[in-house]
């Protein structure tokens, strides 16, 4: 058996307790430090878990030779400087979504990481969630057929960030997903937004965007909302999902479609419309957040590949950068291109 | 007492027995024609309504002096010249929904209407739905407070059009909509669209929209989809309702928001969420089309404003151009501007 | 080729003209007279379908030898006259639900039919809704398994009858259903009611039922309700269905239980519950009236089996009386046995 | 300001760490013991609540004199054991629903408590839940009217008791929040139940009640259902409400019912139907149980009125005996009577 990795959790606010929370129960890894300016936040983690030693910097816990890997949860403005002195470090790196604040800085991360031969990953908890599990498989085993279209609202009322956008704050949820089930980066983007509470922080968007294989996809963000959404539906040419993650059935399967029998036998169209069975499989309950971590584990020592891969969060990157172009241009389409040499978009 | 208005309805396709038969019902109305090429068509209706003569073409019809209106339930396509000769012949003029099939068959129609002196009325129904009706007085009674955006999904399995896109057939019902219970012109539109199962012929289409009123809008139309959605939210600044055409209740006003107390005594800003009742107002069970002609016959004996006015009708025109006009762009917004010497967007 | 069975119906209140409807548009059936007292009813309904001769009692429809069956849809205190007289006339005879007003009566009729050797078939319609096949296919495949209990509720505001209370109304339904799924007359029932609205009119029930199988029913009966509700559960052994006849999906099958594992290795018990895929099957838009009908056709001139069977009208008519007598017993069960010498249960 | 009441909690199964993790957190108690025979239980809520002293058995507890208050969350069956002996030693006792195995026992206790001037409380936790208090305010401002009829379903897939019935195990729930709302014992109950899976012990139960103020009520109980199902319909003479404890919404009000204009002075009756708005009131989200606990402390430092009172606590276990009583006897309807010099049912 392989000896656990060890870890040490950067920032303790929102979401970082959670991640150290996995870590203690996994078997994979071994918790080692918890970082984090606050020594409240600190004693608070430490109560409960008293075996972890804490550290108000992250320079202490780099200089621990026996440390294998750093899970950053601060705020995305910090994610560079951490990640990158991680890295330089030779730790494997887990940085939460998103993975940077812009997408040079993603890239010059990703340099890192191969120069120095470790694991980086972005945290897209979303692609470790049983239903999109569950998506992915219908459409690799071509169920759904080519997706035709996919359309998205995530909203509800609250919680307005002050520093980012719904687009920074929503987005990476929406485009990790997509990025995964059609396994390429939009070709364009185009959106429009609002902010109506806060000045010059838009609380509502609306994106539409292209792919190179023809999908299109609607995307609809907002922090202000008379009831939670969370609706995607994936439009195929052999059958149409409906994902609704706030459902008891989270996942519903349409055996429903237009068929257009040979055209030229007819001189014109004849459609057909097909409704046959709905299905909800059964999904099993697990929490995203462990299966996530231990594959973060499992990457370092076996080096199996990521579901959350750095072409992920490198593409999710460029998504939200595209979005705000648009943005900055009224809702002109900007184009994305991956740049020369970069991982081939199904990686 | 008024005599009621002598009227002819030209086009007895899937709509036009509709039209039939609530001008047969009607005390303000006596239908005197019916006009349609296929003899067939003609005697199914007659059979039902004895009394009513037949026309295989318009020009009997507006031959005739008694004849006061004229109505058209034909192919978009021939709305120009059927209406055009109606008014030339000075009757008064309902068109079903669109008006005309560009922005300048529009305006030509709107131009010979005023120069004759008669009514043009376009057939936009939904303003005669009672859930519209009953949005609109929310609205206007200051219940929703400023409209900050709407978002729409008008989707389901079929129909396909052979000779329009999704865009011409179920775009007028939001565009519609909007224009009502806005009372202005989008400033711009940018939309994508595909063509999944006719070549061609656009079966689903992503529009976003900005208003003057800095008002933003989502629109989201398909002829493809895993279940029917007709479902509308409208976000305000004191409340928001989700009006819902297929629900047992079809209107939800949720009295919930954001509230940001004066950021000047805080140095930063404090939101605040309101979470209030949700309430479902009584909606009267009415036929909007029976409502809409009896306007279009008061509007011919006593001048009362339409609902459904001769601006919304234009506009609703202008902003489907628009669209296209964007889609053949890849999504370019299209600015729209009313054109000089129209009428105010509030008429 | 058989040639049509010419039909007579009598009654054209509420139900009446659809079944009007339905003969006139079947091949294996020829709509010869409607009788109705009201001149005015007549006339309305020859109006639409000239070829129907009208008559003001049944009298004269039972000298005419050409006229081969009569159907009734007249108020429940009349069917034991007429459709004794109309079998005794040798005519086939079809009868609304519920067949009569008591088991006696029922079974007098019964009796003049075998004596006549002719077909006495009650109307029982809902046996011929796609959902309620459906659900019979998929017990009769062993799907569910032993149907362990049923529950239902059918409630609704209104419509309040004068004359019989909401058990003799909506009763029918659940009770032929429940005969028609299970096979079985129940072996008890017990029943509450209160007149909330009308003096003496009970407008709400609440019925528990055993059968012989060990199955329990609960079926709740209403027209004072909050919302239309017309949802039955089916907990079988394997699997369990909701049936919700006001749904878009009608039927739902749930392939969950729970699972009693040999407690003889354990010593005491270990349960496991299986919550595995939700299916909503395709369920086809028929008319059920029109199916009814049909089989009404077939059954007289091929001898063919009734979905709606003589068996089933006589066991619901001895359900309704049973639950009448637990009620005015205050909720005394009540044992029901089919009398020695009845048709198995099955039939 | 009074000082804290100091508590004994016994039983640390599946619900004692909650009560435990309540009083640990409420101002008004201080928990000072937990009792249990498992030292791993002990351990693992010491662990978290260092400052709390463990107890293998209730005696000790009993002799310390600074102990007030006992609570008692060990199985029904012991339930009176454990509160005699509490109530002996002079300490005021909350006692987990259902009061006691019986009404004697329950009595019994009730009688103790009495004597020696102490609280007794059954912990019937619905009646602190957020919209069962919310039904109770609508109930008494009048706005629902008199009660005409009340239905309730509560049945989910599991947990199977292996001692108990379902009757025991979820019938507290309803026939606590009936008792609550409608403030008297029932007059009748009869009951079907069966026992699906394991032998002898009920999983589903049918409910039939009256009470004396001619309300009338229907429980379902199942640990056998497609799906998890807390509906309960109050029909009365002004409003309707229904309370789904699963919804977002968990309480919505129906201003719909029928009206029975003056009978004399038409001769016949002539109802009218109404159905006017639906609202859903906001519901805070409160935990119950703290409120619950609380109301405990106050009672026993200012003597104010428990909502789940004693006379509440001992009519539920007369009620869960009628209903046992009932379905050892077929369904036969079982008579309540409250014993003489019993507090009023109001109490």
């Amino acid at each position: 058996v392989t000896a656990p990795v060890r870890v040490a959790v950067v920032g303790l606010g929102y979401w970082g307790p959670n991640i150290v929370r996995n870590f203690y129960e996994l078997d994979e890894a071994e918790l080692v430090f918890v970082v984090d300016r606050d020594a409240g936040a600190r004693e608070r983690v430490q109560r409960r878990f008293p075996s972890v030693r804490g550290a108000e910097s992250l320079e202490m816990v780099l200089e621990d030779e026996t440390v294998d890997a750093v899970a950053i949860a601060t705020p995305v403005s910090t994610h560079f400087e951490l990640a990158s002195a991680a890295l330089q470090a030779g730790k494997h790196v887990f940085v939460e979504k998103p993975l940077a604040a812009s997408s040079s800085e993603a890239e010059a991360l990703a340099a890192i990481a191969t120069e120095r031969g470790v694991v980086l990953m972005p945290g897209h908890t979303f692609l470790y969630s049983p239903p999109v599990i569950k998506i992915k498989e219908l459409i690799d085993d071509g169920e759904i057929g080519d997706i035709l279209f996919v359309t998205s609202s995530r909203v509800n009322l609250g919680l307005h960030q002050s520093d980012v956008s719904v687009v920074w704050d929503l987005g990476p949820h929406d485009f990790s997903i997509l990025r995964y089930l059609l396994g390429e980066l939009p070709a364009t983007v185009s959106a429009m937004s609002r902010s109506c509470v806060l000045p010059d922080i838009p609380d509502v968007a609306f994106i539409n965007m292209t792919f190179p294989s023809d999908t299109i996809a609607q995307v609809q963000l907002s922090w202000l909302a008379p009831s939670k959404l969370r609706r995607t539906a994936i439009v195929g040419t052999r059958k149409m999902i409906v994902y609704d993650d706030t459902a008891t059935e989270p996942i519903r399967v349409f055996d429903s479609g237009a068929d257009l029998p040979d055209p030229e036998s007819f001189g014109e169209f004849r459609l057909t419309y097909r409704t046959g069975d709905i299905v909800s499989p059964r999904i099993e309950a697990t929490e995203p957040l462990s299966l996530e971590l231990a594959e973060f584990c499992t990457a370092i020592t076996d080096g199996t590949p990521l579901r959350s891969s750095l072409a992920v969060g490198l593409d999710v990157v460029r998504t939200i950068e595209a979005v705000e172009e648009s943005l900055r241009a009224n809702g002109e389409p900007t184009r994305l291109v991956a740049p020369a040499g970069s991982r081939r978009p199904e990686a």
